[in-house]
């Protein structure tokens, strides 16, 4: 291979510096101080700067045989802006460490980037710093910041009875595509873009703000599935989330099939979309789609279609 | 063992949520918002934010049976409030992403915020947000948000020729308490403080904005080694750092001995001393030592009592 790395040059064969050099500029690095001193600046206009975090881990969270590099660092902004739109904010940097095995092909860390750049340029968003490592399997940790605009942050906990419950995005396709991966044959062409949708996730940032703006009681990212997450809305508010599949739940479970759709819908993780709670005479922004109703604090915190929900209800990153 | 976890109960054994309520009690959490939603929001007083990102990994930059979690969990602190230190200002908020393998004791898992909430309270820190997750080796990635108190940043691109070259803290203990653990033997008394100094930095994180207020022209926390930071130094502001022998280097190479004295202090890393550059006229703030001074851009970045070093120049991630 020659010398400018077109070939199977190794993160091994390059030191720190050089490997930076090749990085670092694929990414948008725009910030009132970008990358290259001790820290980053960055702009806080409103005197508050929102702050997440949030690790992927290789062969848990991701399998390089499943996701190319640019998948795995598109997930990992998605993952982290989705955060800062459920606050009702917008991203205004991202800090990005970056730990892979010495063996590990440049190309690969090179196509992160280019994946990092891609999503930034799709949610509006520029990295400020990072840090890259050497680990035995890799493992990628996002920091976002974010602003609110002067707004306060949307909380898990205003959640009112009465309130009507919406999402912004469609649930269920990223476990579904995950399980067509994990079927491990051929994928139909429905079931493509079921897998894209695992690989690239599509949080629709531009809810957050609005969210915030129409009055929004509860926002929150949904990374381990509405029904575990709805469970957090419930229990920081107090109140029961009360969900209806006659609508929108059950549009997208049909689309998924008749088997597992609904299953899917209800504990699928990580499509990112964003579950909000608004008062009864708010006008739902675009795109949310309501799907139930926030009812007082019973004995069980989500029910669905009336009834508790009896099957599994998420990922756990712990449990055996 | 009992349900209390007074015995080897591991990560494995309880979910996330279990985890994290056992965890996030044991450290400082103060912010406008901290941990528990779907992100922080931590305060930033003149409309701007530091950040910054480092990530530690098991046995490449720290071994379990070399240091406690609560070592680990001080260094990962330590190590990002002096990035924050290294631009002058002083921080407001961590965020914390820890991987852990599900085999790990919950013990060390605790011992680790335990140490975290040592140092919090050393240099006078907060975790207003985190990220908790499985991997099979220890993985600590920690983002340090801070405050400039309207200052202007100082960067590593502000060093003028005739400037004085000085350094908050000591050099070279780091490295030569590594030594002491590399050896594997036992340690004499005065070996035991290196090695102390080793597994718990301390950066003078005061003279960070101490140094911002007498008028620094550059300032960077020495993480990779004296000769090597000071390179940066000189690359950024395109100057020669002339450093001394005959002052406080000196004093610190002779305090570890005559054989290797000298090379800890100027390519020993991870000492987390800051080095600064300050106009002829300042009065250097405590503990600043003179150090040097900077030159005129030549064929070494750096020179040592009139000469460029011919050893080895610190720390590299991925050189073999």
């Amino acid at each position: 291979m020659g010398a400018d790395g077109t070939g199977d040059v190794r993160v091994g064969d390059l030191d720190e510096t050089a490997l930076l050099a090749r990085v670092v500029p694929l990414m948008p690095t725009e910030a009132l101080l970008g990358p290259g001193d001790d820290a980053a600046l960055v702009a806080a206009p409103d005197g508050r700067v929102v702050a997440t975090t949030d690790v992927l881990v290789e062969f848990r969270d991701f399998r390089r045989d499943w996701s190319s590099g640019a998948d795995v660092g598109w997930k990992a902004v998605a993952q982290n802006v989705a955060d800062v739109a459920a606050m009702g904010g917008r991203c205004t940097g991202l800090l990005i460490g970056l730990s892979v095995p010495t063996d590990l092909e440049v190309a690969w860390v090179e196509d992160f980037a280019r994946g990092v750049a891609a999503a930034c340029a799709c949610f509006g968003a520029v990295v400020v710093g990072g840090d890259l490592s050497a680990a035995s399997e890799v493992v990628v940790s996002v920091t976002a910041l974010g602003d609110l605009q002067g707004r306060p942050p949307v909380l898990r906990s205003g959640a009112r009875p009465g309130d009507v419950v919406a999402v912004a995005g469609v649930l269920g396709r990223s476990g579904a595509g995950l399980e067509v991966l994990q079927r491990n044959g051929s994928a139909a062409p429905r079931e493509e873009e079921l897998v894209t949708v695992h690989r690239r996730p599509q949080p629709p940032v531009a809810a957050g703000p609005a969210a915030a703006l129409a009055g929004a009681t509860a926002l929150m990212d949904v990374s381990d599935g509405l029904l575990r997450d709805a469970g957090r809305i419930a229990a920081a508010s107090a109140v029961t989330v009360e969900l209806t599949t006659t609508g929108a739940l059950g549009e997208w479970s049909r689309a998924l099939g008749p088997e597992r759709g609904l299953e899917h819908v209800l504990t699928g993780g990580e499509d990112h979309a964003l579950l909000g709670c608004f008062p009864p005479e708010a006008v739902l922004p675009t795109p949310f789609a309501p799907v139930g109703r926030v009812g007082v604090a019973g004995p069980h915190p989500v029910l669905v279609d009336g009834r508790p929900w009896t099957g599994s209800t998420g990922w756990d990153h712990f449990a055996r």
